[in-house]
Formats: C-alpha cells, sequence, structure tokens
C-alpha cells in the first residue's frame, strides 16, 4: 500500500477545511492542496492557513495527488468526479464525506472504475456551524468513519481508507451502502428532523421557559437548511421508514397518555433510559 | 419582608441535596436543615455535608424555619404539606421544585392559605442524573426558575421567592400556573418524551453508527423514568396539545419526503434554523 504523501481536498466547507487543518498538523507532513471552486475561497484557505496550497484549477489540484477527498455537496460529486477523471495519476485512492452513501456509490464508483482506488467514507462529524469559518483541526479527533465498501472494492483500497482517518486519530467501522444508509437514517436524519419538527412545533411566547435540556436536544436543528434537505430527500426512503418506526413510538406513548396508564408510560420512558445509560455521555 | 434565615428543605434528592449545597455556599450564611424520610438519606446528607443539620422529624425540621422548600416528588407534596401545617410558625415561607404547577397550586394553596406564604416555583434545572449522589452545589448557577404566582398571591410573598432564588444566581420569570404548564408541556416535556420515543424508534444495530448529534439529542433521555411518568401524566393534556402540534409538523415534512418537495422541505428546516440560532448554544 503506497504511502499518501500528496492529499487534495476538493471543496473547502466546514468538513474540507477542517481535514486540511488536521492533515496539516501531522507529524508525516503530507502535501495538502485545497481546490475550490470560488476565487473568494482559494484566498481564505491561503490567508488563514488552512493549506499551504489552494486553486481553482481542476487539473493543476488533483494531477500529482496521492489521495482525492471530496468534500462538496453530494449533488455536485457526479459532475466533479468525471472533470478529475482525465487528471488523476493511475491507481489514486480516492474517497468522499458524504452523509448518504447508496446514491454517490452509485453514481461514483463507475466512474473510478479501471482508473482510481475509490471507497465511500463518512466522518460522524460536523456540527451546526458550517462552511469554511467554522473549521477547526480538531473536528476529526475521535469521530467514527463509517467505510462503505462493495464486493467490488479491493481489500488494498479499504485498507488505505482505514489507514488515512485513522491517522486522524478516528474510528473505521465497516458496512455497505444501503445498510449504512437505513442505519444514519435512524441515528442521524431522523433526529436532525425531529429536532427542527419540535422547534417549529413549539409557539414562540414557550420560548423563554427554555432550559439546558430542551438547548441540547435541538442544537442540531441550527445545522445548514440546504445542506440537510438535500441528506434527507437523497436517502428519503430510509428516512420515510425510520420516521415511520418513530409514529409507532409516538402513537403507543400518545395512546398511554390519553389512557392515563401509567405502567405503559413507565416503560416506555424506562426502556430508552435503559439503552440511553449504555451509551456515552454528550461530549 | 423578613430575612430568611432559617431555611428547611424537605426531600434531599438532586434539587433538594443541589439547593442544601447551594444555600451552604453563600456569604450570608443562612441556617439549612433538610428533612427526608429515611434515616439513610439522613446519614448521607450528614456523612456528605450536604447540609449541618437533618433529621427524619418533620416537626423539628420545620419548626424554627423562616422558609420550607418542598423537594420531593409532586405527588407526595399535598400529604407532606397537610403534615407540616401544624409546626409552621405564622408567615412561613414555603415554596416547591415541581415541574408541574397547576396541580400543585391547586392542591397546596388551600392548605396553606391563611397560615404560611406559599408560591410555587419551577427551577429549570436539573439533568440527566438524579438522586442525592448526583447533587452539586452550582445545580441552579444561571438556572431559570419560573414563579407561578395567582391573584390571590401577596406581593410580598412573590417579592421574597424572586429574592430567594436570585441570591442563587438564578435568573426568575413568573407567569400563572396555567401558562405555565403549557409552555413547559412544549418546551420541556415533549423535548423529554421525544428524546425517549426516538431511542424506543432506532433499531439497536444502528446504535453503534451513532455521532455526537444523537448523544446530544437524547441525553434528557436517561433521566429518571418514574420522575418523568409522573410529570407527563400530572400534565398530560398539554402534553398531549403539544403532541398534536408536533403531529402537524410531522405530518407536513412527511408529505414534503413523500413528494420530494424540496422548497417545503427547506422552509421547514430553516424556520427551525433560524429560531434555534436566536438561542443560546448549549452550555
Amino acid at each position: 500500500m503506497a504511502d499518501l504523501r500528496s492529499i487534495t481536498i476538493l471543496g473547502p466547507g466546514l468538513l474540507g477545511g477542517s481535514l486540511a487543518l488536521a492533515l496539516g498538523h501531522l507529524s508525516s507532513r503530507p502535501s495538502v492542496t485545497v481546490w475550490a471552486r470560488r476565487s473568494e475561497a482559494v484566498d481564505e484557505v491561503l490567508t488563514r492557513h488552512i493549506a499551504p496550497l489552494a486553486t481553482t484549477d481542476l487539473s493543476a489540484a488533483v494531477g500529482n495527488a496521492d489521495a482525492v477527498i471530496l468534500c462538496t455537496p453530494m449533488g455536485v460529486m457526479p459532475d466533479l468526479a468525471r472533470a478529475i477523471l482525465p487528471h488523476l495519476r493511475p491507481g489514486t485512492f480516492v474517497t468522499d464525506i458524504a452523509s448518504v452513501k447508496a446514491p454517490v456509490e452509485a453514481a461514483l464508483a463507475p466512474i473510478f472504475l479501471g482508473h482510481a482506488r475509490w471507497i465511500g467514507s463518512h466522518p460522524m462529524a460536523g456540527g451546526e456551524q458550517a462552511g469554511l469559518h467554522a473549521a477547526r483541526p480538531d473536528l476529526f479527533h475521535h469521530a467514527r468513519v463509517i467505510l462503505t465498501p462493495t464486493p467490488a472494492t479491493p481489500p488494498e483500497t479499504l485498507a488505505q481508507a482505514k489507514s488515512f482517518w485513522t491517522q486522524l486519530d478516528c474510528t473505521c467501522l465497516t458496512t455497505d451502502p444501503a445498510t449504512h444508509d437505513r442505519a444514519v437514517a435512524q441515528i442521524s436524519h431522523l433526529p436532525h428532523l425531529l429536532a427542527a419538527l419540535l422547534i417549529n412545533a413549539v409557539q414562540p411566547d414557550a420560548l423563554p421557559f427554555r432550559g439546558p435540556g430542551f438547548l441540547d436536544t435541538t442544537r442540531i436543528a441550527a445545522g445548514p437548511a440546504p445542506m440537510w434537505a438535500e441528506i434527507l430527500l437523497e436517502n428519503r426512503s430510509a428516512v420515510l421508514a425510520a420516521l415511520d418506526q418513530f409514529q409507532l413510538a409516538t402513537d403507543r406513548a400518545r395512546a398511554a397518555l390519553l389512557h392515563q396508564n401509567e405502567k405503559e408510560l413507565h416503560d416506555i420512558l424506562s426502556n430508552a433510559n435503559h439503552v440511553r445509560r449504555s451509551l456515552p455521555a454528550p461530549v
């Protein structure tokens, strides 16, 4: 497995910018290049020392890369993959950071097949701040990264992905794209949607009575709306299935409240309490 | 308005214990007494220096008190109020910490009328840890306390309540018991229920894919099930109304997902984003 000495990041948003910063802090000192569509973003990358090299020229950005990391919105990735393809050296490692994997896999795997070592990655990092201005070198520190190989993925490519993320203190999990999308629909996309719906259901005159619980529960609803709309729509069948499960749980709780069924309500809360206590406290 | 020099706390749970600790840290050095039903709890209060005085004897606990704070579960409060009544000095300030105010007001106000200066309080503090072992002196630091006077509450009693909580660095808000219960149903009780339902809707095999968002969103579901079952049932009509509002918001989001209505979904997320950004980040 070749060392990834020269790494190019496409798209300096929160994740791309944080990734460039984190790579710049490694003792192995890889060469880090950032490509951005807008020259203003290139300027910001350079003046804020996000990366030592930045350009709007795609061929210059990827021509010497050992690894290319796609950090743009999902919708842009297929066109970007086709645009970089002629400029990649054979065998370049390519991954991404998208939150929905099956559509990205379906679009990108055929483009890179026979040309680059492609595998999907989903780092469970981010937060309610979006954009390069929120980038920080520790965003990936102790983050979980879900890798989504398929039967067509060579073992060396998976090993290279594990090595790439592990050097950044991430913990790697592996599953196939469809299983990934079903799991994150439940554990990430549904929670985001519910946080937004909770805020929309609260009357403005109740907001002053908020306590710390409400602020925690709704933190992720401050995330960027366009990005989350894209994620929810790209993964909509799995999100709808998760919403169905949630509706069943809600209907059961509503019935328990209506009929003042204390035992049933206690069972509902107690099961959740038990599961939540098996997980870590918030960081 | 008389100074509250001698303060008795009934019930050393998380809130009662933390209140005793916070009062003990005041430069004004009030005399703090804790009453507990069980002698083991009295022992723990004394050995852990939660308060210098502790007893299972109710008449001894309240007989010299300038102020009595009811910190037991709500269901116990009416019997406890009747039990302390003969031992209170005339004009003793009495308040509580219950999360639902209309039923407590309805039960306690008639008991204390003409004997003690009663007013309901709801400190928005707590957390997923319950019990005396989790008590800490800074639990009330910068907490919001909702005071719920009625037309029968003398202005001096309200002023005394404000003075009591303000000395602990709390911020006081004032509203009537019914408005309080409608507001906290939306801003506290519904969020707690939803956090529990979200956990119950997630399949166990999706849990390993959790990120920081899921941990924040569900933190409060680790709260004590019996206490939350009591709160939800005591406030069930307001909680059911809040759940209805939430259902309308959910139905709208489901339709937007089903019909791939990106604009509608964007509007939903964007409204929530706007409101959430007007509130503070989690502490």
